[in-house]
């Protein structure tokens, strides 16, 4: 028993061995590691709540703070050593505190100390992911100011639609990750209510308050990961979009090189791999979503070990959509549009909904209109010509409501001006757009 | 071609024959019909702000006003048949409206109008949600304020840890409930951005603003899918003590006949059925979750077909927590607790850790006084002997500062009394979590 | 009590009230009714059981056999009421078959009976998905026979990578699609284990051994749950193939109307719906078979009610793919391909690998020859002219074993005879998939 | 340009620089670090096989083998360096091979490469988790063997139902566990069909039909993926029953130190975080699976990018599987029963199932006899006394046909003996299954 004793911090408990697999099953270094610094803010804060609830005295305070401030010291070779047999429920009776340190564990659990360290890692995780956002929304709407007269097909599944500025495309995108950075502040808020600190300590034990707020706690966290799952579902979509945009067939956009790769066997392939990775992290960050949700289903309440899958799930979320974000932003701000490949894709049925409008204005109810509308796109088709193309005749057999005037439907510019509603594709609506994000970014930026 | 036409909208468009699997592969009939009252009442909206527009005219807004009254008023027979016929779109050009009908859809894609009534549909769903929470939080209360006095095991890792209120622990239920509810309002706010009315109709078509707004809708859903489906996995955990709590072995409670069920096969068996559905739910929602975010994955931009998945999802995500929470406040409402078995399940080995306190305020860091404490433990297991059965020389021989007071810690009332910080298990923390909650809901179901 | 008695099985029991809402939830008529008659002959065939084991006697054979056969005729007016009833658990202690029925439920619990009949449910459920999927790789195979010399682009990463064959790319998914019905065919094996004859009935309980043939069961559900969904994302797969094929930007393929619809806004849209649905259906199965295992996570062994998730989930799987298999065969069926569209979308770049190859035969290592190649397509491209134009200077530039012979390449006839190899796409190798698929297809018909 | 040339092996076509967040998304070092030995297997067995296609000389042959036995021996400095700028794609072209080096990649792009490099990899690794999975059911057949005497309750929905063998309940899961590895053995046939070795190499290149061996691999990998998930989901149920198992409150297992931990608060705790670590990766396993199969919806044929994800999940899936038979492995060979708990845990309302049989044995049909037996135990509770407590008069109250003989049942050994059915609870049938499985595992051991 003695041999045991000071190895584990139950050290007067147990008695048998352990089993080498179980104890690299059960360990927690690697993640525990890359808490390091939020856990030595936290037992800092936890050191002086001790000190006011007379719980340690000034003096103690004193030494547990020095002892924290050097074994945080990167240049001290105390430092790597100390790391390897993190953490603070470990380091703080070593010969950095001495007696004292035995201290800091007054009250608090080593879940409370893990909760309180995920959380102060995770605010600053969100202030990172934040402004990855912010970023990469203020590339989107520094390029759809600039590109704001291209003009380019919109689809609807996957079929030419109506015309659409790009800029349009790019701010419809803008926007959904600005909901995304909404989700997200309303997560930060609820990471910011701390258990440590989140009230006077009065002397005496508080274990039971610290496990109601754990158990928010792996709620919140579940939220989180849904956060990153549906942020980079929304990017999956804008990548799915840009990689057709990048075919041959498409030819809208030419990605950067440093965003492309070759083929090993194919020297004349050009691959848009960055695109295909970011759309493939939805399906892993939302496994980690699903994995994390099937462990909690069904646990009896309180602290079960099953949660400790909690930290790589964060870290993996964080560390994704940090690349992601970052990844995007350098797509979008270097791919080169194809300006006269994207005009030309434009043709004179996408405006049939506009000859349509046209007879609504004469009076016809648009049921009947869009019906009117189908047989001249029809009639197009039979004599294979594009639908500005058929006579006046034509029309008029298929309604004697056109008129000479028809002919002024056939401009794009035009078309596109009529959409001035907010979130329309008229110019002065996208123009207000820009506006607005460029506000609203400002604004979080600071 | 002429007998297809007016039998679809596009009527005048295509030429060949469907295939009946197709068709009702792509049937919604079963789904519309239950947004049929939204979408009344949607439409109703529309036509106003079509004649606001002057897209219609005040009389043919009084004649659409008029069918659509007709149509609902579930006296007529024709009602039924209409209905059959559903949606809006397709009974609006009939003999109740006339040719005004035809109006109806200008500017309106099929997915707009979809959307809209989706979002009217989900308003009114989210209203009673938040009613069933709260009149099951509100169960939970006022439960936990007159069975107050009740101490039990509180249960870490299913392991007895230290002695609780029971009324502790309905109110961690109640208080994770309340968070519930506040995730679920923050959606609402999102639900209540209506795509139709949330502007202008400037006499001009505006399609493309609402596919910017439709975009934001599904990723909305999502949301709304991963919310009852995080709702219920809390209410699974609850469920899983309960059926603990239930168990012959536990004995602490005992659900009402309503509740359980017999054995088909085992004439004494009664079992805690309603307790399993409650749990088994979070996995079928999160199953909705999860195939809507897959389907989600990698879609380009704007409407695709795959989306038609919304609804049935919605539809079921909506009754499965409906139901579950008006069974919750069945069970919780009508089980008895046995009071007896509760605190006999109290030992005094529940109380090392009140031991290592009391080192504790004799100076002794924390650290060490846990492992004194579990020397304690050890002894007395040793001896075969209750913790509080320890001689005053078994202490002393663990630690000289063990005195003759030690004996006052052998209370468990006295013990969850020290436990008064706010969240904790003393009688005041408790009382206060009920006045809290009671305020709480009584605003929030105004 | 008296008023209660009898209504249910375990009547003796009970004596309190229970909620309508609980009642409902834990109903499971509506699932009971899809498996009426699996039902029926499951119970014949345990009565005869029944018998062999002196259970019942010949005559109580032959009444309940008669019983059961007249609930089961349609004709009787009996049929629907009885039905409504159901299940068998309830009808046989009715007139029909008078008291003997009451020994049907001999030895066998009402979770005996429901896997029995989910298991025979789904072995016919089996045979007819496996018939469609062989309807399906049918079609696909006599549409690769009959179009084998259209060639068009090979794709990787969505880029033209090399001249395929399109009867290889259709016959590439109709081998993924024959994996699919071995994998089936696996399943099928394990569910044809019926707990129900699966041994001799000593005249002795045997609850228990039916509990362990149950436990294997649901893994059995949930394997068959994968199935569906692993089927279904490769059909996703070729959906999105499909669905950039029929793009306009692609053009290789055109819907038939009876798998397009048009768009209630845009008069000139055909959307190709029917592939959108078989896309978005791999979501909704891998949803039905995650909220299954969620559910499954950490149940305690034998029967929980839980577990009464299964059958929507299996009647949903099995229903969707029977609906995407008949509809994935009508398109495939009645697409018309483009063929001089797909064939002006080859391009000389494409056959860079192959320039590569020239070298390799002349002695270059290969990765020399590609980078060699590479500088190639990098002049080309900087001449603006196709690789087919370099000159004989520019080539001999990039290397001196470039000769006149090269010319021979520019031929996407001979390149893809160069694929002769097992699974190739020169047309000896088609032909044989084709000859192999026939076979194979043919077999299993039977 | 220059200096990019060499660093990539597309180096002819590159001028562009590369975004470092880019390359670090897109490395795959630390997986490839991991397929090292594999990869130079492959490369070994491609080698050969390009000799045989005269695509490289004898002599060429040896080189390339000697300089892949030269880098993959660790006892050289080289070994170390070479790995970190693994793979062979990059290595073949160094000091070691020289020139004939840039051969290997003839025909065999990075993926085909890859693939095998996984097929290999696999293979190994399967046969690994299958010699784990039969040692842990051995281990637990042993116990069973060991242990066949005594009895415990058996539980349907947390709930005593009838009194079984401990030892059945041990065996239900290892044949549970022996389907598990029968699944495993089918993939294992699939994973057996390399795309390297698989035919001959005609000479020519052949990358397409590689593509297709691919395309089959993705859905190979996700049945494996799927296979680990529903492993652990079956092992979350046997440790949550063994967690219950463990509870003070049921108390009829002790798990070994080597497989407890204690608490850092509460010095008397005793946690099976064993169990709950094997419980909480079902679903960190099922996260994978579900990931991977949300990556591969609705991706175009062929290889995309987004597969990369495939590696990290099929190494976290054997790592976990791996772990946690091991660790299962460990806790039923180390844990301790408490016969004496278990037997005092039956109860005589356990057996009045029993009791309707006695009826069903006088002529009574079960249903009826089944509601007479609850009333019995209806009539004991009512008295507060136990089952086999009740007078003669009050059992002929209840039906005439009780007589003297109904005391014999109340025997526990005898009820279990009843259940002499295959895979019942008889001391027969238990041996039976024991010799079964022993024979089963012995056979796959070899």
């Amino acid at each position: 028993m003695a041999t045991t004793e000071g190895t584990k911090l139950w050290g007067g408990r147990f008695v048998g061995n352990t089993d080498p697999v179980m104890e690299s099953f059960n360990a927690s270094i690697a993640y525990d590691q890359r808490m390091w610094d939020a856990d030595i803010r936290g037992s800092k804060a936890y050191v002086k709540a001790l000190e006011k609830a007379q719980l340690v005295s000034m003096e103690e305070n004193q030494k547990i703070l020095h002892g924290l401030d050097q074994v945080n010291a990167p240049t001290s070779t105390v430092f790597t050593t100390i790391k390897s047999r993190y953490c603070t429920t470990k380091y703080t009776n070593n010969e950095l505190i001495g007696a004292p340190g035995g201290k800091l564990h007054t009250g608090r659990s080593r879940n409370d100390q893990v909760v309180t360290d995920m959380r102060l890692w995770l605010r600053d995780a969100i202030a990172t992911l934040t402004s990855d956002a912010l970023q990469l929304i203020s590339t989107m709407v520094e390029r759809a100011a600039v590109e704001i007269n291209v003009l380019f097909p919109g689809y609807t599944h996957l079929q030419r639609a109506q015309p659409i500025r790009w800029s349009h495309w790019i701010l419809s995108h803008a926007v959904a990750l600005s909901r995304d950075v909404d989700r997200l502040l309303e997560i930060k808020k609820r990471v910011n209510v701390l258990p440590l600190g989140s009230g006077a300590i009065a002397g005496t034990p508080f274990n039971i308050d610290r496990e109601l707020l754990q158990k928010g706690f792996w709620l919140l966290m579940a939220s989180f990961l849904f956060w990153a799952s549906l942020c980079l579902t929304h990017l999956s979509k804008m990548a799915e979009d840009l990689m057709l945009y990048s075919t041959k067939e498409f030819s809208f956009v030419t990605l950067s090189d440093a965003y492309s790769t070759g083929s090993s066997l194919m020297p004349q392939k050009r691959n848009a791999d960055s695109l295909e990775l970011i759309r493939s992290k939805a399906g892993r960050l939302f496994g980690r979503c699903a994995g994390f949700m099937m462990t909690l289903k069904g646990l009896p309440s309180t602290y079960n070990k099953d949660l400790q899958e909690d930290k790589e799930a964060m870290f993996d979320c964080y560390d994704t959509v940090h690349a992601v974000l970052q990844v995007t932003t350098g797509v979008l701000s270097t791919l080169k549009i194809n300006q006269s490949v994207m005009e030309a894709a434009l043709s004179p049925d996408m405006l049939a909904t506009d000859l349509a409008y046209y007879l609504v204005r004469k009076g016809v109810p648009f049921r009947d209109a869009h019906s009117l509308s189908g047989k001249a796109v029809f009639t197009a088709e039979s004599k294979n010509v594009s639908l500005n193309q058929l006579t006046k005749e034509d029309l008029i057999a298929i309604s004697p409501l056109f008129e000479d005037d028809v002919s002024s439907l056939w401009d794009y510019q035009s078309s596109v001006e009529q959409y001035s509603a907010p979130g329309g594709t008229a110019k002065s609506s996208v123009e207000t757009q820009v506006e607005h994000l460029r506000k609203w970014t400002k604004i979080l930026m600071q």
